[in-house]
């Protein structure tokens, strides 16, 4: 049985032993996990930790200001850096799934390095979790090693990694936000990923597919909110299909609907969420989205298929 | 109220007076509207009457053995011709709806009216029902003129167009195929596109592909044949996906599976199937065919989707 205060206890004592009189930087999404990572930190080190927030242009509607407002709340020092030009330059051309997760990873510690290195930071601290770890083990994602992706050798500049969470699952990261007395808007957070909505835009990432996967993701988490599952999404195919707007015949948009339960991203099913719901989702997003002609909704569970598309 | 009975009667007795002497083409499908065409002008006409099925390489499983063997049963004249290869010829390169179907056409026409030319016919037959009538007036779809897209003029020729259905919806074809003793696998066939699986492959359609989405249609139609529902299909994405195959991280194919319910197709609904059948649907499309990792299900009505994707 997993002791969330026993474990808060060891691991502010274990990161002030280890950080001492030392700068630390958290690269904060507003996911749980980062900002459990990130409010651990502050918890033991205080003024000693900057927070930031990178705005990447991928974030869901209202997600920046969220973030700052709650890290601000939190007494956490934070810095907003605005750099969604230089990544949605790097999508540019850009269509096969694993290159676009490379230039993200690519772009997002260059960016992060240059702002460690303006805060003369110390130590990188990260909210990895053990499904991250495990999942490295089997080959499913490639997990980054933030030091080597800065583009940093640790001999010589000496910066360390801090990865408070590394030995938890996702419900106990849960119960530790919960411990730490973290608003429920974080602590019962649904898991959202890294790369964001670049994910969720299949070929190549421009600010106008963002901003219609975005107009998705909000109508889908709107009207899924009270069921309790453990991811509600909405992906933009590159695929387009024929439908039918104000009578005519045209070739639009088709989005995916992705619901699913599961513990800890491991596995997952398809959840089963009535007609009723799924219906209403799909004639919101055709009706309020002008090029959105159908949705689907997928039915597999992972494996074989992942959470994400990409 | 529809009388099949008298319409038979008028039809024959039509198609007799118009027709006379002079030789008779159909080129026949195997879907209802062209199979009752086709049986009609032959109850009128016998062996004036010439069947073609053209295999394009497009159709489902058994197609082309069935389509043959019904006609041969009915004891109507019957040719098939293979035009597999000249088929995927003039897809190839081509991605865009539009073209896809435009280059379907001018191939069929071109096939056709060769296969015309030699059988020496006066008449062509089509099985055009109202609600392709209908569509055409809406802009929804082109509907072919037959003898302009043969590239004949008709004055210069004399071929003639007969569509002894042209005044009847689906409903009314289908008691019409009763009234005939047409066998149940026609009578109560599902619509299925002149343009076939090139609909349901998205993006450029090659051999491996309709290959893919023929097992995808087979499945689909083996586990979905009880409902009763209007239309059951299959379509393979363009679009890959991530997945999770023997514990390895792939990047594979997308099918949807799509199930409606309409009277006449001219509007349609996303069927509300219980999620069982569907998902064992899922199970089965993502286990027999290697490179699908995901199935998603289209939860949208016509309109604002159509039924087909192109």
């Amino acid at each position: 049985m997993f002791e969330a205060r026993e474990f808060v206890e060891n691991a502010l004592e274990e990161i002030m032993k280890t950080v001492g009189e030392s700068r630390v930087i958290s690269a904060c999404s507003g996911g749980v996990d980062s900002t459990v990572a990130t409010f651990l930190v502050h918890k033991a080190v205080g003024e000693h930790l900057i927070a930031v927030f990178i705005d990447d242009g991928l974030r869901r509607e209202g997600e920046p200001e969220f973030v700052m407002r709650t890290l601000k709340s939190l007494g956490i020092r934070a810095r907003l850096v605005d750099a969604k030009e230089e990544f949605f330059d790097v999508f540019r051309g850009k269509t096969d799934a694993e290159d676009k997760r490379k230039a993200f990873r690519d772009r997002f510690y260059k960016t992060f390095g240059k702002v460690s290195k303006e805060e003369k930071i110390e130590f990188v601290t990260q909210g990895t979790i053990k499904a991250d770890v495990l999942e490295t083990v089997q080959g499913i994602k490639s997990q980054h090693n933030v030091l080597e992706q800065i583009g940093i050798n640790p001999e010589v500049y000496g910066y360390k990694i801090l990865e408070p969470l590394r030995e938890l699952f996702k419900p106990d990261v849960r119960k530790v936000a919960r411990e730490l007395g973290l608003p429920k808007e974080i602590s019962e957070r649904m898991p959202f990923p890294g790369p964001a909505l670049s994910l969720r835009v299949l070929g190549e990432v421009t600010p106008e597919k963002v901003s219609i996967v975005r107009k998705a993701t909000k109508i889908v988490e709107e009207e899924t909110r009270e069921l309790g599952t453990f991811q509600n999404l909405a992906v933009l195919h590159n695929d387009k299909a024929t439908g039918i707007k104000n009578g005519k015949r045209v070739y639009g948009n088709i989005v995916t609907i992705r619901i699913v339960e599961s513990e800890d991203a491991v596995t997952a099913k398809a959840a089963q969420i009535p007609y009723e719901i799924l219906m209403g989702i799909a004639k919101r997003i055709t009706g309020e989205i002008p090029s959105v002609v159908r949705c689907l909704y997928d039915v597999t569970d992972k494996p074989p298929a992942t959470i994400e598309f990409e």
